[in-house]
This record gives C-alpha cells, sequence and structure tokens, in this order.
C-alpha cells in the first residue's frame, strides 16, 4: 500500500486547510474547505455522519485532498486517494478536539455536533506536489 | 443564465487563490491551486492549451472552482459549473498579464509560457459561500 508523501504529510499535520473533494450523485465535484491530519499511510478528514459529503463517499469513495502552505498557496499537495475505513465512536470525538487545539488552540465544542463525528481514512492512489517557485 | 454570486466574485477578484477542479479520464477529480478572475456571468480560469486541465475540459467541461479568502480560509465560496467556451489569443494573453499584476504586481514573464495561454470561462449551475464563524 503506498504511503502518504512526506511533503503531503508535513503540510497535513501542520496547521494548514485542505480542499475536499467528493463527488455528488449528478457526477459534479463538490470542494470545500476543511481541517485534514495524515498518518503515515493515510488522510484523515473529520466530518459528521449526517453531511452530503459522508453521503457521497458512501456511494463513491473516491476523493481529492489539495492541502495548501497557509502563507503561501504556491506550495501545495493533491492525494487523489480512496475511502477505505470510517470510523466513528469515541476515536473520532477524541480526533476532532485534537484537530481543533491544531487549528483553534481549544477542544471542539461540543455543542456543534450535530450527528455523530466521522474520520474518513483515505489511502491514497495518486500523488502530486508543487513547491513555490516551481514553475 | 444565472449570475456569479456575488460573494465568490468579491473573493474571486480579490488577490485571492482558487482550488481548482477537473475530471480526469479516470473518473478521479485533480484539483491544483490557480489564479482566478470573475466577470459578473462568468468564473474564469487562465491556463495552456498543453496542459493536462485543458485537455481534462475539453474532455468534460464540468469544474468545480472554490476560493478562500486568503488570510481567512474559513471564508470561502464555491462554483460549480461548466466550461462554455475557451479563448486563446491576444485576450488570453493579455488576462493572464492582468492576473499577473493582481497577484505578483508585475506583468506575466512571457518565458514561462510554454504552448499558449487560454482562458476558461465557466457558467455556474449551483453555487455555495460559507462565511467564517457561520458554522
Amino acid at each position: 500500500m503506498p504511503s502518504v508523501d512526506p511533503g503531503f504529510r508535513e503540510l497535513a499535520t501542520g496547521p494548514n486547510f485542505a480542499a475536499f473533494t467528493v463527488r455528488l450523485r449528478s457526477g459534479r465535484a463538490m470542494t470545500h474547505v476543511m481541517w485534514v491530519d495524515a498518518t503515515d499511510q493515510h488522510v484523515l478528514i473529520n466530518t459528521e455522519v449526517h453531511r452530503d459529503k459522508f453521503a457521497a463517499v458512501e456511494r463513491d469513495p473516491r476523493v481529492t485532498v489539495m492541502v495548501w502552505l497557509r502563507e503561501d498557496p504556491y506550495t501545495y499537495a493533491e492525494v487523489r486517494g480512496r475511502v477505505v475505513e470510517t470510523v466513528t465512536g469515541p476515536e473520532a470525538r477524541a480526533h476532532i478536539d485534537a484537530l481543533s487545539w491544531k487549528y483553534r488552540g481549544r477542544a471542539y465544542d461540543a455543542a456543534s455536533i450535530t450527528s455523530e463525528r466521522v474520520i474518513l481514512r483515505i489511502a491514497p492512489e495518486q500523488q502530486r506536489s508543487r513547491r513555490s517557485g516551481s514553475g
């Protein structure tokens, strides 16, 4: 199984944002700005089970995640991959807290959870990155 | 024909970047960071005719453009639309200069043009926006 490229991992484990793209039933791509995380093997996106993007990945697990360096968007990395596992329960709840600490400097506001948090584990299939000034 | 939402237009005419998503032959979404522009009716992306993304929109004109506020990515807007026209020649060459002035404060470096510049005129079909703090 291919690993997540180090350049992507570095961007995704820092306080940088992702453009997360799923495919809607209509065949259109839907892109949202999301918090993001990565391990050696997977890109991680944390959403809720009632959301359109969760329904979309249940229908079609192929997703694209592009993460840019916050202070220099000319440096970015892209993973095209597949949601290979979804995780709910305490692990997903702890993970959204960890993301909230990374991005907001505080625990996640429990009152803003509408249904249930879910981690999408995304295995990379194609990867590409670009550094500022690389043409 | 629907207009470009004012919120998107404001972001896209400012010095903000876009995540531009096309569909590859494999069915995967490819997302690049791009300069962006908009008129009342169209989202404008300027690329070159030899690039994979131009080949992709010639095969499948459905694209998604998400533009975020550079200093606050929680504020962003998304257009799902269709490339309805492509424009090469002097107009495309002048447009990349205008974009370069907007983003870099100087004319576009002619030496970095490999083939020919082309403007993709994108008609919006679905639009969505989110402001920082809107939940």
